[in-house]
């Protein structure tokens, strides 16, 4: 139903319920089903007949892309299915336009314009809502154009290139803990940006808030400046400010240096991990050689725990929306969803473009079976299964087998700890795909070269690497903690 | 806490809820508040500890006013009362700042000049949403410059004063019927607005829909132009656009004739009931005498159904904001306490403004007993009871006597009667304010100028009327279906 | 619809939402209330058509008497109010049966028996789910077969006549305190009773639990026994084991002993403050002659705050199910609605029976205005209003106006103050009923005297005591916290 | 926690919610998750402090096993778990004593008896309330005693062995349709009994429900008798009845004739699809050879559509509490879970039991990754998938590749149609356990003789049926519409 060119897309549940003659009776599945929904949705509802359907599916999807976007459910009961009505008392309706777009107070761009002019050690974050916005043109402008550093969220990877000379992802923890102006591109300052509070962040930083949601603006901290609107549409404002009179962050200041010196070190750090000979491999050498092979127009979904963590300082983006990982909720399970949805877009649109789907073992295991969804529509997605034997730490296949020689597995076993060495490379050759078992650099590069190169099927690596690997020391002890 | 210039107010609840150590043990009111809240409110949350009050009470202000206003709910346990914690562990929070302003997109606000440039019968309507933006001078200049007709809604009403030239609200039907282009300045298109769907509407009318809030844009009907943003920044940018391109809505146009002249027959219809000298008296002949003696700033709070519904169409409002009445949902029994809150935002603000209170006898019957609290409090709120014996209509005595006759009263009398002739003037007395019981136009007048020329005690009136009185007739039948 | 046989009364709530066509669109008071009312319920449904609305209804009426009772909601949309359906669709069904009853098991009541025959400090607590299942006849005859004391809760006064010579309410904390096996019939060991738990018990006492709901036992303690079933049908199974084997509590033990002294001291005290000749009166003078006069089978309505607590103590109640009050919840404004169903259950079934209303003035004006509802309908309720001026405490006339002298009475007067000296029998006379001012015990007297007498017409006195009356001093601490 | 004498296994889930400091900040996976799972659960609750997690906890459990069982939760925030605490501040609770138990009044035992004695067609329903209440024994006695002919429902199957001679389950349409007296044991009148209603039922059939929670008693139907208790309780109470005055069902009357040869020509219709030589099998021939092989005391676990309602009728239980499936709400995806529970709850307690699970090729595919969990713990389950590449009907390979060269398998293959030849059993020996694909009955025979011979290894066995196969042809068109 969504328009074409409305590069948007809603998300709507159109649920099935039981019949409405039998509610309360002990109906097949009977439930509350609107209801339960309540919370999880922007918009709930069931038709209250066939010939309201059209009007509740259109407030549904513009519920669903109107306003800070997000999922709508719609609950069709089973007499429905084989009622009928006369076609004319069908009160039809048409699609709904795109999204409104607004844009900030004048004034308040003016102010964050002088805010950023004055800024010593400024720092632009680059979220998911910049990614819905289509801000990708604007902001690369505004970077370019103002010479700032940037960084992008999970989940904004890709608006501007990974690669982009100005990204400091590689020296994130040091940007954000001493930037003095933070402007925020439709990025909320939740758990993932460690609530915008120190030991994080300086305690006088300066916030300037750009965001579609009003009541995002203020949230966890006192910002300097709110700019409500389109991100899109206010970062064109910005822009047009640094248009009129002309600004550049000066490239040679000592808070450049200090983020390029960081980012040398810290990639420095990365390669030497990536380089390791020693087997079985580390996160860093298989992301290094996956990344190397990518192409720069595929769809990379990803889920997982130091899978997701460490994919995500290796593995580049560079193009918006292009990034599906389990997001600020951290919902395992929904990798292979994504990675489908994200094939047949891309079968649609641009045949050839290819999804990588970079799951942690752990990961894979909540819906792995959906390779016989993958096999069955023949999408070819590239699965990487990057297979420590366990979550966050696994045991080798020695160690387990000694663990269990005192006694019952069930009590044993830690659980964290999954079977070692399984071959979830033979899930998908069970539906005909293809399948990897991969334990070195040289097989890695083989196979994720096959696998590339056909693009009739669907192919999975079972990468096995040192079930006791983690990510690289990190400066401070708090760097570690999940949620802080 | 809400900021003294912030010219808007929060709707926090601040509920207490049992001793948290007593939960699931059967405690005194013991009950998930939070969680029955939740379809009441934007947000409904109970702080973790007492430290955490202040963001909680923050998160709650702004929550309620920022983007579009709702109430908030705020649950503290019973235990909270008496626990005493380290004064440095608070977490002390600032009160957030005025609430963000966003503009609409420029090229949507061309396309809306130019809509309504090419208008045969436009049509503004200003909605409670206006009110809430104070885009009361943008919009009264926009009204002037165009000379373009206006409406206001129930709680729109004084955003520009109800006598105002461009005002065609004696003609509301006709207006709304009939207009091409209908341009909605914080004005849903839900029931009071018929939903913008034929009948009352032109099938192919065109909206302009102004609105802080995205996903009401396009709600029943698909708009021609929609303008997301806050209603004064919008209509300061329309504006804008008719200073550029001067243009003006022809004054002598047959549109503007037929208004005129509907307004004329209507008002006419209307003095004419209002000047009707038979006993007991009509609404119309109250609200005349009501309001020729109503001082300009005061607030009206109003509630009833014939009443409140009769009475918005004879009692003016001449400022913004200066109108309380039962709103949207139509709820009764909220008349009294609008009417205390009216008069001591008045006493604080300015000592002399005066609180009007017109309440039909069942609404009345809702919380009445609040005049205990109007005179623990002595706040001068003039009280109009319009009785008549019921809701919608009731019984004189007499029939009533006779209705008796013929056997218990709880079996014959119909739900919508009241007992008649009750004296509510004496539940005012009782607790030491002025209680009138008027009859008569002269009464009316005379106990009116009393009251209001009481500063320092509230007044009761107990204004008797024809208990099958109704409003005046009505065009079609379907002017008169309360909900259509 | 319940049967006239039944004894019990089914609580639905119907109520009507907005036409099913309009959901979703903004509807006149558009709500999902069946969802609003889930948790407030015990079922809550709207019928999906009007052909089903019997069995909907028949549902909730068995859903509300059978287990535990409780209320159920049935949603009624506006549009089924002027539907036409063919009759024959309709699916009628009859009422259901009379609640269905369960007994314990046989070796628990047993293993009851038993433990109550080695009590040394037995007790018996009388609650609403005795009254509930009608047990008054077995309870009384197991009370006086074994010669055991009991205690009612606030709504199982009566079950037993609180002039029983076994009845030990004048003994409660001490009866509670020292008591070493507690028999309770549907009773809830929630903050009324302390949640069963120390200092208020014995930390060894052995519980006996007695309900109609499997969930409630062993609710924050360990029972020694647990016999779940109806409460009638299981008294009768305990007095069984007592006529098999004849047992009797020794009427000389030390702990009767201890139970009637503390009886006879606590009633001295009362009947000392009942005495005091000082005015205004205090509640326990005010009791004392009210009580003096009830008849004997009337119907006792009370709420509030002191009122209902002294009123309690020193008001008896003779038969079961004729004390109504604010229970568990502590609901305040629910005292007049109380009084009207009594009132027309009376009317209908045993003319002549009188309803008294004890109200706090607080609690009268919660919901104050329904004496309008009274006098319509001609009830002849007696309303007693014992004025306190306030909340647990007032002012008298001269120290609240002492205190306005100092400025601003909003901000002055404690919030649980009212106004002094409010006239609430004026709000009586206001509507045709009898009201009386009523200062000292021979005006108390009087009036009361000819309220009763009347049976034609509903009277209200108005009680002015002491605004710093108190209960009187309480042997601990903890005995005055009123959730301990 | 149970009490391992307790014969019964209470449901809790134990969930983990973010700190709660963070709380409304963004905090990780931030969610009200006591409020959602409201609608799910007997008890939804988070302890408000690490002390009261006990008393938590033993309500929890209490509240899932007594009264109608059901599932509870309690929601344990993130920082409890490093959160510090005085030992001695902690309220340690004992576990909850076993359920209590009721029984029904003994008038109403009386007229159930009176009732199943004038029976012309007898037929009594064991549910899965009889299996919970360990009804076995008595229903067994009552059963051979009286001679009366009784149908399980799904979970009731194995309280009497399906073999028994009085079990007419191969009658079970005719046996609902034209019995004049039905007693329902702990079986509830929902969609699996179809209401209770015609045409499946004679109009004036008459019901007799023994249940254990008061307000399942009269749905759908008006009851002849309800017995309000415990089932196995209730059933010794009838039993009692039968053994004061001694009774049983004519074995020679014309029902039981009807019933035998309904039976009798069923089982052959059974046989004979199962004895069809045909390649692939059909699903009587597989269940008919699974059958043969299994264990008397084997788990039986089973989800699907055809699989486990065509499985149902021919894979026999012999022990009560040995079923799991579905259910009432037909979730799919439940069978590993169950698979897993059943194989831990044998091990420990009867090593040398087996859990046989059958599955239908898409049930499996929702959770066949839990075979991971399975080869961890090494739990020598047999897994079945019966497999007709579909949900219903799939395809065979060569019809599939047939539409497959029309163009798009997402647009052209039917949603319930799976990929054929799927190798599921590849997914079991992608992690060490053994696999099968299964073609013919002697295939079959040997691999399932193999699995059940290995106890130290679970295997899955991947049966390739007949995609069209269905059930056996029905008499009425009514009895295949899946909730009539």
């Amino acid at each position: 139903m969504a328009n074409a060119n409305m590069n948007c897309w809603p998300l709507i549940v159109i649920g099935g319920s039981s019949e409405r003659s039998q509610e309360t009776m002990g109906a097949f599945q009977e439930f509350p089903q609107v209801e339960a929904c309540r919370l999880y949705t922007k918009f709930s509802a069931r038709p209250s007949s066939i010939e309201t359907i059209p009007s509740i599916i259109e407030k549904a999807v513009r519920s669903s892309i109107y306003g800070r976007p997000g999922p709508c459910y719609v609950d069709i009961p089973a007499d429905f299915v084989n009622l009928q009505v006369n076609v004319n008392s069908v009160k039809y309706v048409e699609c709904c336009m795109p999204p409104p777009v607004s844009m900030a107070e004048t004034s308040a761009v003016y102010m964050a314009a002088s805010v950023i002019r004055n800024a010593k050690r400024p720092l632009l974050i680059i979220g998911k809502g910049a990614a819905y916005a289509h801000a990708e043109e604007a902001l690369r402008k505004l970077v370019e154009q103002c010479k700032l550093p940037f960084l992008p969220t999970p989940m904004g990877k890709g608006v501007i290139p990974d690669n982009h000379q100005y990204c400091v992802s590689a020296a994130r923890s040091r940007a954000l803990q001493f930037a003095d102006v933070i402007v925020l591109f439709g990025a909320r300052l939740n758990w993932i940006l460690h609530f915008g509070l120190p030991p994080r962040y300086q305690p006088d930083v300066k916030f300037i808030q750009v965001d579609i949601c009003a009541e995002e603006l203020g949230n966890n901290v006192k910002p300097a400046v709110t700019l409500l609107g389109d991100t899109n549409a206010v970062t064109k404002q910005l822009l047009e400010q640094f248009n009129k009179t002309p600004w550049q962050y000066p490239p040679e200041s000592s808070w450049w240096q200090t983020l390029r010196e960081k980012m040398k070190s810290n990639e420095a750090a990365s390669k030497e991990l990536a380089s390791q000979k020693s087997l079985p491999m580390n996160y860093y050498t298989v992301f290094y050689h996956v990344q190397e092979q990518l192409p720069r127009d595929c769809f990379v979904v990803s889920e997982g725990a130091n899978t997701m963590d460490i994919g995500r300082t290796v593995i580049q983006n560079y193009l918006p929306r292009h990034r599906l990982d389990a997001g600020t909720f951290g919902t395992m399970g929904i990798g292979l969803g994504f990675a489908i949805a994200a094939a047949i877009v891309a079968k649609d649109r641009n045949p050839g473009q290819r999804v990588i789907c970079v799951e942690g073992d752990s990961a894979f295991g909540f819906s792995g079976m959906e390779v016989e969804t993958i096999c069955r529509y023949n999408l070819p997605i590239v699965l990487l299964v990057v297979n420590n034997n366990g979550i966050y730490q696994g045991f080798d296949a020695d160690s387990w087998k000694e663990m269990l020689k005192f006694g019952d597995a069930t009590a044993v076993a830690p659980p964290v700890c999954l079977l070692p060495n399984s071959h979830y490379e033979q899930v998908m050759t069970a539906f005909g795909g293809k399948g990897y078992f991969v334990q070195t650099p040289e097989e890695l590069q083989k196979s994720l070269k096959q696998s590339l190169a056909d693009t009739t099927k669907p192919s999975l690596l079972n990468i096995m690497i040192e079930p006791q690997a983690t990510r690289k020391a990190q400066d401070f002890h708090w760097l570690t903690r999940s949620n802080m």
